[in-house]
């Protein structure tokens, strides 16, 4: 604990931007999920809470710094208040999936440059912080589709972990190379959100595993 | 860690009876859904185990306090004797799942009322409150069915998620009101179990999400 | 945190070639599982992180010592370079799942060992270190299903709890007896691998629940 109680005044000061919109859009496809499985207004606020600081939690539990809504509520109102505004709007919305997977990737690029940020800031390794800036990104994703019940964005054949790999690797370069941080963040969101959003828009995707031929004796080449 | 070393003696005091049996009812629902998959005798500690603890090692976690069965053995042992016990006797009852559901509504009162309570003794914020008492009391829950493999109770019409922020909201209301933790964590309960009972029994439930109109020129009014 | 400081120099000592066998076959596993699923490579390197790492993780977290591969690296670096091999190598495996299994017993008695030393050397208490040894075994299985979408091995009839908990509770036992670490490492390993092994092989099982007569008094014996 003693060497991240510097922490505890993390110095995000202009990420802190980056941070609400990665929470809010994040709580945003949490209440759009929840639109999909018609809950009522409450299962909307608890959706948009759980994937809006699933994340976060998660990374400040590895790295032991203070979970961040815990010392910030404001986190836990934007979504509470995202929760409300989808369920009253969501009916006006001509496709919620699509929306879904455009807020989640703006999401996730954003937790992408933030998870790296602070993996550096609490342990200095670029390993850790690449890790942390992938392992949160895809976390809320992952979360929301688990408790909706819906089939998880990792298991699709389109880009998705990789955007996020990406946007925690050029963060991490770019704050070796000594730029400050938030032009690290901002070329890190450009990266991860330019490379999901290509795989959303061209349905870019890597060669598949190549599944071994068959077993029968026939389809051997 | 430091502001909260006092939390090692958490003075539940009174509230212990609420908790152990906040624990075992989660634990009894655990060992039922067990029941249900047709497991094995350490099926059952399993699921009870994961079940009873679940929710309350999610909150100690993210309030940065000792989790609550490390330091007190009883909790995990309560859990294994549950198991057991329902192992031996579930072939005697009428219906498992309504018994589940209805202690799961126990265990979700309890876990509320102590998810705010401790919240609040932790960090001192009526929001961290809350939100600790709705996420624990629905923790437990949700675990159990992911692993179970059963829908999650969350995607159920009837009046859930609900209930425990009721509980958590009464209790934070209370003690900030100045009642003793046992008066505001009785009242929590209440609400809460009052709240979830009456969805089970009359089937209450709020207006659901109602879906836009579909796409199709006729069907828009 | 303070009786826990001098954890962050465990003396796993011995023990670390077994606990990297453990990650790496964990990790070997969520490859595989990624195979089945035919994902790219990073869906590759991702399910075996987050298998390998996964169970360790939760127990650390829960143990409150720092997250053992925030501290060493390698276990990621292992992680990665597992995923990579499985997904150029993967084709040419006879029986996937097969193997899958297997390196999952590997790895659940490794980490039933582990876990248990941890939570003995943690917090000295032998409930602890055998509900340690045994969550922290079998949640990197449990997460890799989940997050792969595969029913899960606990749901299996095949033994599998039990052979974690037998692991656990060998290492307990013969730490408590006064044998050196390794030795009673060896011996868990060894416990929960010749039963998981067994049920493997031999289709072992423990009589499930009886499931209680049918509700039509035709049934009713």
């Amino acid at each position: 604990m003693f060497p991240f109680q510097s922490l505890l005044s993390f110095p995000l000061g202009s990420l802190q931007l980056l941070d609400y919109a990665g929470v809010a859009v994040f709580a945003a496809t949490g209440a759009l999920a929840a639109s999909r499985k018609q809950l009522d207004i409450v299962g909307f606020l608890f959706l948009a809470s759980v994937t809006g600081i699933g994340g976060g939690t998660f990374r400040d539990l590895i790295l032991d710094v203070p979970v961040f809504w815990v010392l910030d509520h404001a986190y836990v109102l934007v979504c509470a208040a995202i929760g409300m505004l989808v369920f009253f709007a969501a009916h006006r919305l001509e496709s919620r999936y699509k929306l879904l997977l455009w807020l989640d990737a703006i999401g996730m690029s954003a937790y992408s440059a933030l998870g790296a940020a602070k993996g550096m800031a609490a342990t200095g390794s670029p390993v850790v912080a690449i890790v942390m800036g992938t392992l949160t990104a895809t976390f809320g994703g992952i979360l929301r589709d688990l408790l909706a019940g819906e089939p998880s964005v990792l298991l699709k054949p389109e880009i998705y972990v990789t955007a996020a790999m990406a946007g925690a690797a050029v963060f991490t370069a770019a704050d070796l190379g000594g730029l400050p941080d938030p032009a690290s963040a901002l070329l890190a969101f450009a990266t991860a959100f330019a490379i999901r959003g290509g795989a959303l828009k061209f349905g870019w995707c890597f060669p598949t595993y190549r599944s071994r031929p068959g077993r029968h004796p026939d389809d051997i080449p």
